[in-house]
Parts: C-alpha cells; structure tokens; sequence
C-alpha cells in the first residue's frame, strides 16, 4: 500500500519568488525532491496547507490529525516546520495502528546546500523499514520517538531528550 | 553506539578532477554528504577500497565481509557501486546480529540533481528505525531485503523480485 | 592595475540563516563567485553597505558616488539590488575617466539555479574587453548604457528604453 | 542583430549518463545556461560537432572557420574545449569584420560549483562591450587576445603570455 504523505509547508518548501523578491511557498516541492531521489516507492500526496510551523495552531492540527486518522494508509510521513514539529508530533500521538514519521529541513531545498533531500530520504527509509506504530521525527539523520525529542533552537539541531 | 560506515567506491564517490578533466574518486564525499545532512548520528567512517562497483572481486568482498565481522557495531552503512552491490551483499548475507544496509547512487554526489544525499537518508533513516538484524539495499526511497531486489540496468532503479 | 568590485548588497548576497529561519545578507558572496568562476583577476574588494537596493537613499548613493571617485582604479564594478540599480547608475554617471558596471541577481547566489554567477561574469567580460568610459548596467546577458534601460518589474528583466 | 553561438563539446557540455554511468555530452548545456542567467540577448546557436577539444582536427577547424565565416553575424561565441582553444583561436584569426570570443569550462556545467555559468556570462559581457574586431578567449574572468594566452594545464589556468 502507499504511504500517505502530508504537506504542511516549512522551510523545506520555500522558495525565491524573483518577481516579489521574497521567500514564498513552492507546491511542487515534493514532487522534485522523489524525483531528485528517483524515489520509485507508492505514494499519496496531499496538499494540507503551506505555513511556517510557527503559524500552525490548533485548528491546523485538527486537520493534521483527523487526515492521519481518515486516509487509509497506515504508513504517513508528515513534512512540516521545524519549529513546532514536536508539538504535531504530541497531537497525533493518540493515534493507534500507524506509522507517523515528520520531516522538515533547516535550509530550504531550492538552496544549495540543503538537507531537505536527506531529511526526506531518512523519513522514507524509516517507513521503509520496520518501525513500529507510533509518531516519529526524522531530522539530522536520525529517528527520534515524539515524546523524547526536543529542537536546540540555538543550535539548529534536534536532541534526544534522555 | 556509533553506526559503522564503510566506503567502498562506486558512482557516489565520483567528483571531477578540472585538472585532469575526468571523474576520479573523492575520499571526503561522505563527510561532506552527513554535513549537507546536518547528520548528528554518531559514525565512525572507514575507506575499504575506493573502486567502480564492476571492479569489486572476490578478494574485496572477501575485505567487506571481514570487516563487518569485526567491527563492534551492530549497525553497518555499506556505500558501494550500483552495478553489483545485489552480489556484495548476497555475500554478507551470512552475517548474524548486525543490521546491514547498502547504498549507493545513480549519480555522483557531485552533480547537481544527484540523488546520493537522497539514499545515504535512507540509510540512516533504515538504521534509525527498527530494521531486524539482515543485510538490505537502500535505494529509490525504498528498503529491500538482499534476496529480494535486482537492478533494472535498462531503468536504472532497483525492482523487487516478487 | 586591479579591478575595483564595491558591494553594497541587493538580493544577489543573500542567503538562508538556518538558525533565524530568514534571508540575510552573506559578506561573502562574491569571494565565492569569483572562486566559482575560477576568476584570476586582480580586484580590490570594499563592502560600503548591505542593503536591499530600496533601502538605498541619497545618502548611500552619496557614499557610492565619492567611493567611485576616490578609488584609483579605473575599471569599477558594484554589486547593487535591482530595484533602484539604474537610479544608482544615474547618480555615478557624472564621473568621467572611468568605466563602472553595476550588476545583480534576480535570485541569490544561495539558490539552485541562480543567474548571480552568469552576471559576475557578464561584469567582468564587459570590463575586461573594451568598454568605453561610462556607467553600465551588466543584466540579462546584456551590457545597458545608464541612461538606455528601465527594469521591466512584471516580466523580471532588463530592457532598453529604444 | 543576434549573436551566433557555435557549439563544438569541450568540457562545459559533458553531462553524466546514470544508465551507462559515464560522461557523455549534453545537447541542451548551452540553453540551459542561457536560462539561468535570464539571458535576453538574441541568439542564433547551431552544434557544429560534440567533441572533447583534444580530438578537435584539422577537418573540425575547418568546420569552425567556415561556419565563422558564413554566418552573417558579426559577434561569435564559440563554445570549445579548454585543452585546444589557444588553437582553435589561432586558426580563426584570419577572418576580418567579426569579433569571435571563445569560451569553455574547466568543470562541466552539470556539477556543483562548475565555472561555466561564469565563463559564459563573461563571454557575453565581453561580446556585449564593445570589443573590436578580432579572436578572444574569455576565461577566469579575463578576456585574452588569442595570441596573448596559454593554458596552464597544471594550474588549470589560462595566462597571458606577456
């Protein structure tokens, strides 16, 4: 079966409008970035909404969490921002029988340098391989369980709690 | 504990040397992929061999196999050519207790659009996670099982047996 | 003698602050260009201002204006926003024994598929061949005399007034 | 009246084939470029042949000059490989009435970090100024008269003779 994949928008999704001049949501972030990957994996893709993480409030994650529960897939990867990632994560933790993982970047992928390609590989080869059910963060190359995860803000890093 | 990686060569390795104006191999591309990455997993990185994946023998699978007996850790990233990375790992496949995952590229890390940085997340996010102990490929945003993967060398994409 | 590169930023020297989640200016955009391009020129490189080119007022333009006058080269270049680059270029057009080319970028050199580093170039063609004394704009590809060109806002680009 | 852009290989064009793994040429390099940049100058560009420059003969020389000489355009550019350039550049001294600028890359276009994207927008600037009739390379940011020049092949780096 597919797995579902959910835009919330991010950093990662960002890119340089040259007309206005500023930084702006791009929707076929995604889409590049599995074909970057030459990702051959089954997936759903579905547009939530496009907000940095920071303006994500409840009702946003009402939506998140009553996607998750709705699609029938039981595998989800989730791209969301950084800042706010781990409060999602709280959200749908109530969620039984599935397979949550939520990824971001720090940089955006239509800079050089990113590592939104990475963040995106390291979510995909969690689902891809035996995690159990449950709501997970992949960032810096690693999987961290929701609940034991937290971002240094100074640093930029996501950190184990224990 | 530290994830063991091992750099065997292949594609993934390849930069261009201006001076001598063809591909050659460059020892720092891992380093430089988990820095693209913001990689904070703990790695201790070794150069077996650096080599087109068509050149591994028997003598080098042999090195391969050895050193991933020796090494402590429990968890293995293999980076090693496209072309024969199926019979690399068929050979590891004896291995018990350690979880093993190979990866590789179509294209070099150094080329714009590659999808190295792509599949070395992969890895990690299969090492991260829960994978059984087992020899697998990381490829294509997905995880296969070394008994259940061949490359498609006309599509260029590792295919599932059955 | 040396080429006289002054900066005074515009979108061209921007780049992601991952900690701040925001674009800044990056002090060290063009020695990354000029080393991109395998630049071997001799150039005198003074920062006069960071700013966005519709933060420049009269009084940046004064400073501009007297750095143009005061430097011993003969051959300037100044990296400037696009906004406001050809009310710039007006205001140095008085200056006579000189030949200044200003140029810029629709999107930072930080990004995937930037025009920053083709328009260093076009400068720097423009300034080793045989321009005549003069104010230049160096965008597009094309070399605009001062007073022949207007920035098409809608369509991004630089054009000639006839 | 449009610039002529005469396409002949070199290293600026290569481009890596992921089903063979290996460099091949790229047909596309040049528009891509032009893209890039947002060039807006009008160009006529006609593939003369694909060749690495060390295997441009007596018989692709010919090609070039003719071609030069054909074309009604008064401005060339000539994109050709670094290792042979010099020569090509002597070959096509004779011609009157044009000004052929030359230009290449010592890193393909399709890496990170290639200086093509430069060379070309020097090419450009300099064929934008006003560069008097006769035969140029535009390379490290300089634009060198065609028997005023050398390429360092162990620095990588074209030179004045004198």
């Amino acid at each position: 079966m597919a797995i579902q994949i959910f835009i919330t928008g991010g950093t990662i999704a960002k890119c340089y409008d040259e007309i206005k001049g500023e930084l702006v949501f791009d929707a076929e972030h995604l889409t590049k970035m599995l074909s970057e990957g030459r990702a051959t994996v089954s997936v759903d893709i579905e547009t939530l909404m496009l907000k940095d993480s920071l303006d994500i409030d409840d009702v946003d994650r009402e939506i998140i969490y009553q996607s998750c529960i709705s699609t029938e897939a039981e595998k989800i990867l989730i791209l969301h921002g950084t800042d706010t990632m781990v409060e999602t994560a709280a959200k749908l933790s109530e969620i039984r029988g599935k397979t949550i993982v939520l990824t971001g970047a720090m940089v955006p992928f239509a800079f050089k340098g990113s590592d939104a390609l990475f963040n995106i590989g390291t979510a995909m080869g969690a689902l891809g391989g035996a995690l159990a059910e449950g709501v997970y963060l992949a960032m810096n190359g690693q999987i961290f369980i929701y609940n034991n995860v937290y971002k240094d803000k100074e640093r930029g890093e996501f950190c184990a709690l224990s």
